[in-house]
């Protein structure tokens, strides 16, 4: 039988991303055989008390690490960041109405492809939405955040949400600031930098964070609630107002209700999620962690902004990414080549999303600072081979 | 570090059930370094080359087990059961308003908790359902099927769909008949006993079924649907008539058109799905499967029919389920005893679903016929110490 051990790789993949080995290695045991039992973590039942410790404990993990106040509650969904797109209007519209009587509006600040879609989506599922901000109007590209004060206001009293997505995986772009207005609920999508850094979570009415990027498989995302947003006005109102219902599996009071296992709950992967957290835990928690992509990401920028006419950087300094690193080469076929010769230093993983083509280094948490070096070293020694 | 091996498990739990262990060994391996990328398979991108090979090697498994005619197709959703429950009416419908130009009921077989539960969602959100027949109605306990003749008939060009649960896991009732009705389409849930024995796939309009009984883990949901049904009303056309639309990673047409990854698939899932399909065809494919699992479930039921006053089969029968084989035992604290003897002899997961109480010993395909031998011993050991 072939052995569980592995090369570190250097892995720059935008999601699904790389995991730490010793996680993988602790997985595969507890895949077969989890804590003794004699049958794997995949293989109890999702109601059973080992089952629910995982559950439990993760969510526990998550407060500690997030320092989540009591104010707010966690609890899993499968399905990733397109489903929580068609789950945030729903609820959160129901919700305002509990509170309101009436449905209000879901305003959204469009940043980059993963807000668009998500704006599209509660467009297309028939809530009443309105655009704060649309970078691409704005500037004619993703690539850049409109002043605030330059939003459009929402009002309050009117207005279910304000949405944003914090880390714009495809485009590079990262919020310096969180959209804040008095009196209305915040919602953001940290699935690709959530436990990037310090956050405080206080201000937001909703996080949703997919794991696959951060912290563990493709197959469970992450919310974390407001718990006084749980109050929703019932399926019936909802109905009488015209406001579309959340199919069952994603109806926040219920899933939260039910410790998320109203449906079957993926344990094998929510138990990475657990040992992912377990692991950022050893290594010095959130604070080392975010001092660490800090310095991962600064080092990268700096390489490429040596050589400004080589490497291309479509996104303005004050908001650039410290997980998705985005640029193009210029010169014909050296994209290809600094693949080809990237691939030969084993360097994978930086082709950039096909809807924008050019390079991404994607830098999350599992990437070390060792394989971010090699790749400075690459920049560097291609930068230095095409500039003149 | 602790080693892959494990003594196999004598496991009757309903689910998440009991994977071969061949099979965990082989995904705990490919967790940690995939086909010699240097990666796990839950570690590339879902776009990769070698993710999209896992998906379509997965489905042509399924094609080849199952013999899907070309009139067919597959695709995985994430989300199990419940999610399917919410999924199937606003697509269904979709389909029906394409072809008749108007919105069609949503006629349901109510023989069981699951597909009780899957009604119950479609009146939610909104569907015109109506019932056909109603196990608990007719019998007083969910138990029984009702004779096919005896059904409320559903009108042809009026009815989107007749919906059952094939195998109703928690009463363990398995239909011996498809409830075909000239000219609508016929959905089943299969969810716990897909794959346990050759079916006639031309037949349906929709299969669902949950992976986590037969083919692998919680977390991805496998669907075999009609061609013709992905030819669907507009979602203008749909919203003017006033049917719910599907959140968009649950719009059957756009997962298929994205070869089930139009948000991102959890590829380790679909990577256990396709070890467990490899392994049932090495062991001989559906015909060799379905003959063990019929003796499994002979001799158990014949060793509770043995003791008739001590053993109490709540179920008919005619439509007593292969897989779930539910039972009670009568007398003071003999449940309790029954159990606490089963785990002395290493036999586990036999307690019945909390709703209905009881024991429940699930024989789903990775049960092996040892394991049943076990237990028919041990039936017959307790029965003659509790009969006089």
């Amino acid at each position: 039988m072939a052995s569980l051990d592995r090369e570190d790789p250097n892995y720059f993949g935008a999601g699904p991303a790389m995991l730490p080995t010793s996680v993988l290695q602790q997985a595969a045991l507890d895949l077969i055989n989890y804590d003794n039992l004699g049958l794997g973590v995949g293989e109890i039942s999702h109601r059973s008390a080992p089952a629910i410790e995982v559950v439990d404990e993760t969510k526990q993990l998550f407060k500690k690490l997030l320092e989540i106040p009591d104010t707010h509650e966690v609890f899993f969904l499968q399905g990733g960041g397109t489903t929580g797109f068609s789950s945030i209007p729903p609820n959160l519209v129901a919700s305002f109405v509990k509170k309101h009587g009436k449905p209000g509006k879901c305003a959204y600040a469009i940043t980059g492809s993963w807000s668009k879609k998500s704006y599209e989506e509660a467009v297309r599922l028939g809530f009443y939405c309105e655009v704060l901000t649309d970078s691409k109007k704005a500037y004619g590209k993703f690539g850049d955040i409109e002043p605030f004060e330059q939003w459009k206001k929402p009002t309050p009293g009117e207005t279910a949400y304000v949405y944003y997505c914090d880390n714009e995986t495809v485009n590079g772009v990262e919020f310096p600031f969180i959209p804040e207005y008095e009196g209305i609920e915040v919602v953001a999508d940290l699935s690709s930098n959530i436990l990037s850094r310090k956050m405080d979570i206080s201000k937001f009415g909703l996080i949703m964070a997919g794991a696959q990027k951060n912290v563990g498989l493709a197959g469970i995302t992450i919310y974390i609630i407001k718990k006084a947003l749980l109050e929703q006005a019932t399926d019936d109102e909802l109905k009488a107002l015209g406001v579309p219902l959340a199919p069952i599996a994603t109806h926040y009071p219920t899933v939260v209700k039910n410790n998320s296992a109203y449906n079957t709950i993926p344990i094998f992967t929510v138990h990475i999620l657990k040992l992912v957290l377990q692991n950022l835990i050893a290594k010095g928690g959130l604070e080392a962690q975010e001092q660490l992509n800090k310095r991962k990401a600064s080092k990268l920028y700096a390489a490429l902004d040596q050589y400004p006419k080589l490497y291309k950087q479509p996104v303005s300094k004050g908001v650039r990414s410290d997980m998705n690193v985005v640029f193009t080469i210029e010169g014909e076929g050296l994209e290809a080549e600094f693949l080809k010769l990237a691939k030969e230093k084993k360097l994978d993983g930086l082709k950039g999303h096909r809807s924008v083509g050019g390079m991404r280094a994607s830098l999350y948490n599992a990437v070390t600072e060792h394989s971010v070096d090699l790749l400075v070293d690459f920049v560097n020694e291609f930068g230095k081979a095409h500039s003149n």
